[in-house]
């Protein structure tokens, strides 16, 4: 296999800029890829297309030209939850596993818009863990140090990023599926609106909770995949549409944030379980907001945080039994041992006690919607620290909902979130920080996101790239292009 | 007692008129009600305020100008439960009740404006029923013939209405309650936007989807009330602002029909339970607003009738039981056999049937929401049939349901509707019209309510008092200021 290829940077304009110049071609490349995906040893993949099956695509894609299509020959990952018909879908239960006859509604969409998936993703069996080791294909290694948990649980999409095996990938997030194992791996993880994509041909977790969500290197690559992606869908009754003031139109790369409001919970109501390499990294990510004009507005977290346990004690897990009810009934050992027990115990859950789980989330949530009036986002850790694969193991529960602490109440509370790379802690891991804020402040929300990017201006994924090389390149092209036109009119 | 007091129009206008005139004295004038209503023999109050209450609001009312009260002097009933302070809230129960220490936030709300309520209201135990019957009160009279149910569960309230007690009342609605007994008494019944009215203060029937809701002789005195009684409330944690475009300022008492788009149900799709003379009346109904111009559109009515049927057949049930867990579970029996029956039945429901049916009700929301987006409004008969109390007591759920056919998806569907006089029977009792629309629709469908008052110019109530007079009296003294403005000017 080339190297050099193995290592090209996978930014979406980046690749398609080397298309066009002939630097690359597109075949050799996606096969070379693919071979790379084959070879993977981080239990990244529970399956791959065969190298026919990548032939079949890349037909389609001759009769198309690049300037057609904004994903054209974009190679691209799907998390094994997520149908595409090409390959079965597992949600990582080989039991469980069936052949879609159709992709899913956003994986449709991808491959119109000349995006490629080279495979599905290992994920925590039934997207249920925060960790990324609840898989019978193996613990997904994290992109930093393979002692460590990827986090989860759209663990292998976000280590295909952030190993440069994809340029984007989709995982789903409940609870934060979509935003730990992104901080975990110094990549970015959006978690748009609920809705904005839609769920069809994706096996459900909590059905009114779940998002499918995209992996990148960067916000200007999500916001052009959330663009493609999201698009009103009929057949998903959660499914909804657009705001305009929130279209791809209103991402802005140069957005200032001199007088951002932005929200940051009380010094006592942050937890860093200990690490205070991870505590320190936050703090610095604050005073670089505020050197950047962002006016820090420290908020009362704890409706956020009641929010986040009615999640896990309450009777939304009974969502996940309903998902997978009659396979679930049939034989539960056919599911890992925690997954049975989390499944299993949302039986104990009546009607009545979910009519007033549901009171006191809608509680919760005016309290939480007063909060956010006030900002224009609020600032949290993604994560609070990262566990060796050997410390979850050894207590797969609790070290499970740490994780989660930040996280947990996003979906629950109808708001949009985006995880961003904040540096490398002290032990080489990758730190992350989120910004959230209400439903369809998604490019309000990455706009942010854009700026923070320069700010830290720090390598991408687990690779030697950097956002501000690619910008240059870019930037380059895009004059040369100029003076293309300049000499041709 | 005067019995021309007793017969006075008790239009909100006409009264406030009467007491700028002189015409009436509004101590005189509130005393004489309070007496009709403590001499009413049709199980219309649980309880009224004594002499010496009354007295002490006139006295709080003594300091106040007629020009700064919208509702000055304006007598009023709430269902027995709104919290009023001045007496206990039952909700048909003795057993249950209690001595409020404040009144609710909405009967507050009318009172600041100038409201006087006489008293609490009837109701069917625990506002669960549409009939009328169900309460250790007795079965409210129907204000057209005693042998005919009320309709429920709002029943003391809306025959105060009908029969001239009050100039208006408060009922609530989850199913129909605030709606079918309006029907079956020639009133105006408004069951607007969740959340516009405050249920702080109100005991819960099923908390996700109870609202408050008015009865009024004519739309202008609902548009007016709502105005009044709608505020934001952070204490309710449904509380919604209301819209800009849903404003009291947007009621068009001169809205035109011309053009107006309104649904009509397939004609297999209805059912008037064998009841021709309600056919024929809804037939007429239809052709009426042909006539003023309304295009009738037909639709599929079925994916509302499917989302009614989750109501009673699904897990909001379980809504009931948690509004008084602690008091049912300590004795079933205190509450009426039929209300144990439908209340004890909520502990079968599980967290898993409550999701599934959640996800079933949003699918159906999507059908039932592309229905109406290609329309103004839907015209449905508010209830297909009137029942005699006799028949109610013989099959209490079948016909109580048979009731709720064209209300039961309302609430469930986030639906704002306005229920409507539409004539009188060959039995001789009323029969009614219902227009609904999305949640903001309020003021359109009142405008839409204010031109179907125009034309079917109807007596009002069991009354012999018709809108067109007094219109006419209150043009005539509109006209009498204007000269005074033009000669002062």
């Amino acid at each position: 296999m080339d190297k050099s290829m193995q290592q090209q940077n996978m930014n979406i304009e980046e690749l398609k800029a080397a298309y066009r110049s002939g630097e690359l071609d597109v075949n050799t490349f996606l096969k070379t890829k693919l071979a790379q995906a084959k070879s993977d040893t981080s239990n990244v993949w529970i399956s791959t297309i065969s190298e026919q099956q990548l032939e079949q695509m890349l037909t389609l894609l001759e009769s198309k030209s690049i300037d057609e299509l904004p994903l054209y020959g974009v190679p691209f990952a799907a998390k094994d939850n997520i149908d595409f018909a090409m390959l079965p879908t597992t949600a990582g239960c080989e039991a469980y596993s069936f052949q879609p006859t159709e992709s899913s509604s956003v994986v449709k969409l991808l491959i119109e818009a000349g995006a490629i998936p080279l495979g599905k993703t290992n994920l925590d069996q039934f997207a249920t863990g925060l960790v990324g080791v609840r898989s019978p294909w193996g613990a997904v290694n994290n992109s930093f140090d393979p002692e460590y948990v990827s986090g989860g649980s759209s663990s292998g999409s976000a280590v295909a990023v952030a190993t440069g095996q994809v340029s984007f990938s989709l995982g789903t997030d409940t609870a934060g599926s979509g935003r730990v194992p992104a901080a975990l791996n110094n990549i970015v993880g959006m978690k748009a609106t609920k809705g904005l994509i839609s769920c069809t041909g994706v096996v459900p977790a909590c059905k009114s909770l779940d998002c499918v969500t995209i992996f990148a290197n960067s916000t200007s690559e999500v916001n052009l995949v959330l663009d493609i992606a999201a698009e009103l869908d009929t057949d998903d009754c959660y499914s909804r549409d657009n705001l305009q003031t929130n279209s791809a139109a209103h991402y802005d790369v140069n957005k200032t944030l001199a007088g951002l409001k932005v929200g940051l919970p009380e010094a006592s109501q942050l937890s860093f379980f200990g690490d205070h390499g991870a505590q320190a990294l936050f703090e610095s990510s604050v005073e670089r907001l505020k050197a950047a004009g962002a006016e820090i507005i420290t908020i009362n977290f704890q409706p956020f945080l009641d929010a986040a346990k009615l999640l896990y004690e309450g009777p939304w897990v009974a969502e996940r039994y309903a998902a997978i009810e009659a396979f679930f009934k049939a034989d539960p050992t056919q599911c890992l041992p925690v997954i049975q027990t989390i499944v299993g115990g949302a039986t104990t859950h009546s009607a009545v006690d979910t009519f007033i789980a549901m009171y006191r989330l809608q509680a919760f949530k005016v309290q939480c919607d007063a909060i956010l009036a006030e900002l224009d986002c609020v600032l949290t850790p993604t994560a609070g620290t990262a566990y060796r694969i050997k410390d979850v193991e050894a207590d797969p529960i609790q070290l499970n909902s740490n994780l989660g602490y930040y996280t947990n109440f996003m979906n629950l509370l109808d708001y949009a979130a985006v995880a961003l790379p904040a540096g490398l802690l002290p032990s080489g891991l990758p730190f992350g920080i989120t910004l959230f804020g209400p439903a369809f402040s998604d490019r309000m929300l990455l706009s942010v996101g854009a700026q923070w990017q320069k700010i830290i201006d720090f390598t991408l994924g687990a690779t030697e790239h950097k956002l501000s090389d690619i910008e240059l390149s870019l930037s380059s092209e895009a004059k040369a292009g100029q003076v293309d036109i300049a000499v041709c009119g």
